[in-house]
């Protein structure tokens, strides 16, 4: 079976993007709504059917040349089954057989697939990161996904929860996270933990130019603290540098046990740009060992936005293909 | 090409161990010659060919039923190029073209592998683990090596170092290692890191059990310490238990990044039985996480001493047969 078309959906808390993509993974037709996650199940999976209609009709390509549907969710899976065991940030979304009901109700050969997995597999194979073919992506948003492309595959592992790079411990008793564990490098450096260190350490009683919106009605967030560290606020720069310093040790971490020739950094915190990536490299030359120089290049996702929806639609063409040569043995 | 006869190597400081096996990997012949180490590169040069056509004759067949010999050496490499790039405890082993050297002077198809990644892959294929697909193994000796199994496959990364688990970072700014980095999991875990941290801990004055061996002229081991921890010693149960730990929150980073079904550890230090085990398997229930059960198995290794020689002679199958695969293309 030849590559075809295929359709991408990645769930978010917010909105539902959704692309068309060419043999090529050229978007033919991208689109989005509202996510509504409070609306239960039954509502978002109305919202998505819809949305898979009304992207087939604006790409101009009859039904039967969508070769497969791919559909990122933010939470954990059984991949094979297409079962989503849990998306904690949208309401009702437990134990839910998307792939069943979606291929079902669409007519569509549909599979499932780990947000954070299907966003480093679309800036895989979308981004400039094609020359490479083992990489690692860490997500930098809320909190921190990722995923790990080896010889161009994406590994899933045992139970689907590969590339779970937030939760490494990088501070061994460290600070608590929701999962249970302490010391996770998402309660260092993810957008959420950098806007609340900050806030403790006001709240503590340190002198910070953020004094005002800590105690005001204006939302903090990261990239206030980041502006803030880098006009001198003391409790900002110490915040901003210990994140950028777990994040390089993690890199360290990926480094050893996977050699990969690539980390990509990716989510909203790197529109920091330098004042990111400059700290992340020189501490990870910092940290990491000097007896050779097998080091990862270290560079920002390229794709933004749309990482998500193509690679989940890469990863189901991918699906297809192996299910076909499973058939044909 | 099928799957024939194999030769396997394993050069470590001390011994160089050898055998050949069939095309099941069951051992025809084994043997192992001194490495003297200390005599330069030419001199265990020799001691390896003369080993090679000594496990041919033991094996009782003919030297062209020999499909491929595979090398593991204590060091980095260039596998594709088949070079040693520095074996830090054989003298003269710098940029080493040994494949190259080898296929001349024994005129078989030669492969070379880093020693840990070979044994790990030799416990993968001749373990108990052959039910398992994904397998990362920690080999605690006198350092800490290891390797990854992804998929069936040993990961060798961007530049052949992948699998230095031992030097994950499990203490930010933690105790030196001669690799130039801090808080190694090796300078925790591995025998030497454990008989350091008891001597450091009665020069500093702390009573012990072990104390007169420490000023005495007896070696202190490992070993040693995990006796005295067990019978009530403070200090030996302090630093054991903290190897334990160190163990576990680097296998926590393992099952987030890899999510591997097995982590097999390996070593001298596995004599140690269930007084290694039980801790480090209770410390991985303390500090991962509590959101759902994606545990790998951590389990012994069951081959000792032969993974090496096996998995090298495994890899250098696999090598010969993805050779033949590329000439037909």
């Amino acid at each position: 079976m030849s590559a075809r078309t295929t359709l991408g959906i990645d769930i978010g808390g917010t909105n539902i993007k959704g692309g068309v993509l060419d043999d090529q993974d050229r978007l033919l037709a991208r689109s989005a709504v509202e996510t509504r996650a409070d609306e239960g199940f039954e509502a978002s999976f109305a919202r998505i059917v819809a949305l898979i209609d009304e992207l087939i009709a604006a790409a101009g390509v009859s039904r039967n040349a969508i070769a497969a549907v791919g559909v990122g969710v933010p939470g954990p899976m059984d991949h094979a089954a297409g079962v989503v065991r849990h998306a904690p940030n949208l309401d009702g979304w437990v134990n839910i057989p998307l792939r069943r009901l979606l291929t079902e109700r669409t007519g569509l050969p549909c599979f499932v697939e780990n947000d954070a997995n299907a966003a480093a597999f679309g800036e895989f194979v979308g981004g400039t990161q094609r020359a490479a073919t083992d990489m690692v992506m860490l997500t930098l948003g809320t909190g921190i996904g990722g995923g790990v492309i080896l010889g161009g595959r994406l590994v899933r592992g045992r139970f689907d929860n590969a590339g779970e790079v937030g939760h490494m411990i990088v501070a061994l008793g460290g600070r608590a996270c929701p999962c249970g564990q302490r010391g996770c490098l998402e309660r260092y450096a993810s957008a959420n933990a950098i806007r609340e260190r900050l806030i403790e350490a006001v709240r503590a009683g340190e002198k910070s130019s953020l004094a005002p919106a800590v105690y005001g009605s204006e939302p903090l967030t990261a990239e206030d603290v980041c502006r803030a560290a880098q006009q001198g606020d003391e409790p900002s720069q110490r915040v901003w540098d210990e994140a950028c310093r777990m994040l390089a040790a993690a890199c360290v971490n990926l480094q050893h046990v996977l050699n990969p020739g690539l980390i990509v950094l990716a989510g909203g915190l790197i529109n920091a740009g330098e004042a990111l990536l400059g700290p992340v490299q020189s501490y990870f030359k910092e940290l990491t060992w000097k007896i050779c120089e097998d080091f990862p290049r270290i560079e920002p996702a390229v794709l933004g936005g749309d990482a998500g929806l193509l690679g989940a639609a890469a990863l189901a063409r991918e699906a297809l293909l192996a299910a076909g040569a499973g058939h044909a043995r």
